[in-house]
């Protein structure tokens, strides 16, 4: 059966497009999904892809989708997640991804470590993830659904 | 056609009155809106006020109002925000905010800087804000109305 | 009259059993809350218990219960609350909590300063408690019922 | 009798106009304090101006105008003062200022915690000021005026 | 055979009553330990109660109740302590009592972490500590001993 | 023409395989070039690969390779660099980076900012490239391949 | 009656003369002491005075003296306290001065602000003291007796 | 001859009397003045007394007064500055008494390291005094003319 | 026409020859003014020398020599200025260097980097110059002189 | 004559053996004093070989030993000292040791650098010792005594 | 006979005229060096000169030319260093400079201070050379060229 | 067989007896180097000695001859190390280091941590080192030898 992953796109992930175009691009969010979903299905594996801007509304879908027990059929086998801001100050994502037993594969579109502001490189939610990938575009999340295969396949 | 302008009032906000009486004054909210809907009305401008405390819907909000393509007749042309405790940690409003091509106001009660706290010395949201005003209490909110009327008119 | 006391989980406490069981045991939140439940009811106070993973929220359930006028029935004469990740940097629940004329005993089920994380020896909303309980596991709330009911007697 | 408000501006602020005009515009500091007096005029205020680049001169002005007896007929109600670059460093103006027992609004044309320089978010003299106002250029000064007669009004 | 609790008390802890009474109240260091004679007795636990101003003898006190070997009569089950200013830098105490193997209970009559001194935020003792207790006044001893019967049962 | 790729070891990396199997594996140098060249082939690139204890010698190979002027046959159109321990303090190989034409992907076989050592949450020569990729073992290199890839196509 | 002066010096004081001479001079504890006894005698005001190595020692001579009740004959008017290098991180003894109701008057020989080693400017114990006397030799004593005579007189 | 002393106030000090009376007493400048000329003619020495709100003019009066060549008949034999605020940020203050040859004695008549602002506890130009009294209020100087006579007399 | 240059000494420069001797050399200002002016005739530049102890004055002159309209005959055309003391935290003189649109080369005597005091190496006004020497003595101003020449004709 | 060589051991270091094994080993301090004794003995030295818990009583022994006039005979020639936890924050050891004339050799049993404690790798009183040695277990002061024989027969 | 000098360039430097034009200029390494020889001979000396990317053969090359016996014929009078970016961490290098008896010139093309670069503040072997010269581009060189003869001739 | 032990040199060591001879004493390297010899011979072990200046070349070195595989016969049973310089920043050389299954005992010939310079007082290689020895002069490296022959025997 094919493996499921949730892709997870934080707070104002919404605005792509809309947004700083030299740093994001002109694509909006809808047409990152659908790339998503293309790429998804060249390497055999389904997605669901959710935005939220709520921090507590993360956590929940982190919850439901990634954490319930081994029978149940809701379960994704992986989590892609881009935190957005949440990614430098939110410890209770955090607490949320390191429970987690599915890897974890963080996604920056921009090559964070790189931006002016300094509070873009305390890196909060990514000091409990498996993998990070950041500077490609949109094109990060098309490369770590394929590092997520990598991952899925090796254990 | 007469400017609208959002004003948001973060967490906190809605108990104006009961809370610290000596920093805040006797105004309860629903008066402090009422001299901001009175003094709008003498600059000529339209107001909506909301107040929330989840950090995830005061984006929402700056995002359905504040972001919306030109056509759309629900957009604002400037927003006035007192993000409260969020001034000082929240990073994704500030991400909201720093997109946004119409004018932003800061606005708190208190002189924040003079207060005893520390964590109240570190303005993240301000730091993308075309101006903040501080310390006149209720009447900062007017003099913010005032100074976007200002700002607007001088585009 | 029985005196009333909101008990408050923060975010990822209703993993409780599913987290780390080296640190938080096997119990589950329904075993836990039924230990507060029958503690409560030997010493002879009513508790609401909730859990939220939203900052917001819980911040809409602290003045919901908390911070209503002295004739209101729905008011609880004490909060005992469990921040989790949310004690280590939201200043909005810090605010909320601060206003308060009931007392405050926050809860840790571990010693959150012999962690190893530097973030959780920041306790943020502590610092507006009365009180503070932490590393008995889930009898951390029993103990903190027990503490709540000599607070409130003895004023 | 009309209420009289000392207007102070610290160093460097002779030079508006040449100074950095894609910051502070192209106005001349005689031409700012002619709207300023046009706007103390319509406010039914009395201002005197005073420019200095020198921080003891301007502690002078503070005692001589701003800390005489109180039958000393030319003692001022208000003070607002743009302290510029002495904002973030000048303790003994924060000290003159401190010990007042009129209301002092500190002004900035531009929002100075968006600068980017890291000296211009450390703000000595406001944290003993009722309140501030920064970011609307010129008119900083104006809604000065505007807020310094509500808080001598409301006294 | 009853369980035996070692509750040492650390400098300054015999001026209590004499100390600020507002944050310590007014009862005295005997007035204090017969509660915890009494509490002790409830639960049916012998208590040995020490008070030193010496950091030495503090550490002689741990070493002679608290380590000593397993057939040792004179050895207690557990130790509650109130290293009151030596929590925050009596890095020989904390030493002494990451060693044992009974558990430790830290306990302090004020909230420390909400004590205007920073040095109070700094917890040296209490990251050796198995669980702390703090800010319910001379009831913190009588919770940490129900506490601690809780810990030993449970083992 | 086939794009050509310069991908270059830091100091230590020639000991894959004996160092620290837990974090990078079994697999030795030889074999993760293999599977680089192999990879390489697949999506139609050639590649250079190198390894330096050496900084000196580090910005020796990339200057010869990356910055020659563009008739220059020997130049390569994209440099995949793990910097392993120079990473964190080399501001000579930094500038060497800073100045590059072509794109730059950063690799590290385990994710850095979840490893313990402070020093390593540290990114120097990141912070001047264009992506970084890390935490996938041997497969950070492919994923930086097939990034670098999409990054050459989309210029 | 004449006022009593409790004069207490801190550890290795007990070395003045054998200790570093160009700092400290070439007089002993002894001749120390009888220049203050003699000063006293001229002051009209009686001394008793101590020298101690251990910080518990220290405290318990502060209690013994300074804290007993107003009745009691022993009691001291004043403390004259050089805590030499407790001065730097006793916050025991900090706790044990805060509490005296009598005048307290740190003593340094040498300036300390001006030692060159970091530690030696961070000043503890004198953060609850009224008064400080520093870089007059065995003079600070003498000062600080008169200086003792004036607090104690104008009260 | 009688030696000569230059005792400076430093900015705000003519506001004594009028400036915080529960730190700094009901004294005016002449007052306190007057009680240091008294004090100066008991110990025989004379003293000239100025004030300047000026850092620079302060500099000059260190040169003209201090600096001098021995043959002179206007040098001082000692200086005795309250440099105020200027203490703890004048490093151009601290060159000037650094380079001198005649005896420094700083004094303030708060303890300035047990004032809340943190700022005060950073002391620049005590760091290049040979001496410092703080914390007798007004009679600071007198001490201060005392320890001067002792200092001189033991060269 | 010839260039004309403004030279600038910041406080304490004055005693150059009676201040540390070992640091700064015997010559005295008026003896490095004589070098200057002698190696201006060398090169055909015309020098203005003046030295100030106050920050408000280095201002004043800055802004009278140096920021003038282009018509006016008084204006420099590069400016050589050691600010001393005032380099490391006159925030007021490097926004006065800022808005220049002339050449400014910063000087000092020692190579200040290597001195003892911390307070050296923070460079506030070197921040906003062209170009800085420091560390040949008084011959720091004559290669400033002959730098600031190359640094005109080069334009 | 002999060298007689005093030994102290810091607090806790009398549970050599029941301390953390893994870090100390299984010797009793019994065996560490008969390993350094009859090492000394290899030697041709005298030892004397204390433990104490007390800072108080370490500096004692430092001064009753090491300080005495040289026609003393109980005087030793060196002093090897494992300060134990006080190595890290016990300013009063380290003026004890700064002010001795023999020579002085710390040792840890452990490589307290490498230890994971931050606090152990401040080391205090290894600053004013003459050499140190750490990392060799129980042979840490075997090796000590054979540098300190070296040092003694190299002056 | 001629002075002889030696000239060395840091890592990176070899790319002058390739490397970031705004900043460094349009000159290649050859043309400087040719700049640098030519105004030698005007001044009568010989210059060395090498460039190199490794901290190693720096330091190498300092040694074989600077630190030689007196005799030896290859030995120089004088370093002039531009050590490129390890001027802000080599402390190698520095230490290599500190213990050279000829002085030495530390060179920078742009005005380091003013770079925006955080890491580029701190000044690691300016700190142990005689003289800093920064900001002039390639005429820095020809500066410190002048500037040396003036120290060499001094002397 | 006889053990082998590699002893590495860091940079500058080659210039021992030139360098600062009151922190190094006058021995050549030569003759530290023959001490060492001699001291082998005399413990039984034979001894590699080799001296780098380069960072990448000691990597090599520690490659080459501590980490080939057991049955290789060029490889050492210990490794003493004085990396100078790179001691207190060299993450590259700690890594090798870190990575060894023999043990490596770093040496120092002066204290490091009484050092003036605080970059001494960081010890990065230390950290993932058995053991250490600083103070001793040559002689450290003498007893490391000694040290070693009793790790390597207690295996």
């Amino acid at each position: 059966m094919a493996n499921r992953i949730l892709v997870l796109h934080g707070p104002n992930m919404n605005l792509l497009g809309d947004r700083d175009t030299v740093l994001y691009g002109f694509e909006t969010i809808e047409e990152v999904n659908s790339s998503i979903s293309a790429a998804a299905a060249d390497l055999g594996v389904e997605t669901m892809i959710e935005q939220r801007n709520s921090e507590g509304e993360l956590i929940d879908l982190i919850h439901h989708h990634c954490t319930g027990d081994l029978s149940s059929p809701g379960k994704v086998q992986g989590l892609i997640i881009n935190p957005a801001a949440y990614s430098h100050y939110s410890y209770a994502i955090r607490d949320a991804l390191e429970v987690l037993t599915i890897p974890v594969v963080e996604v920056h579109m921009t090559n964070v470590v790189s931006r002016k502001d300094n509070f873009r490189h305390n890196l909060v939610t990514a000091s409990v993830s498996k993998a990070v990938i950041s500077g490609f575009g949109a094109d990060s999340y098309i490369l770590a659904l394929s590092g997520m295969s990598k991952l899925l396949s090796s254990t």
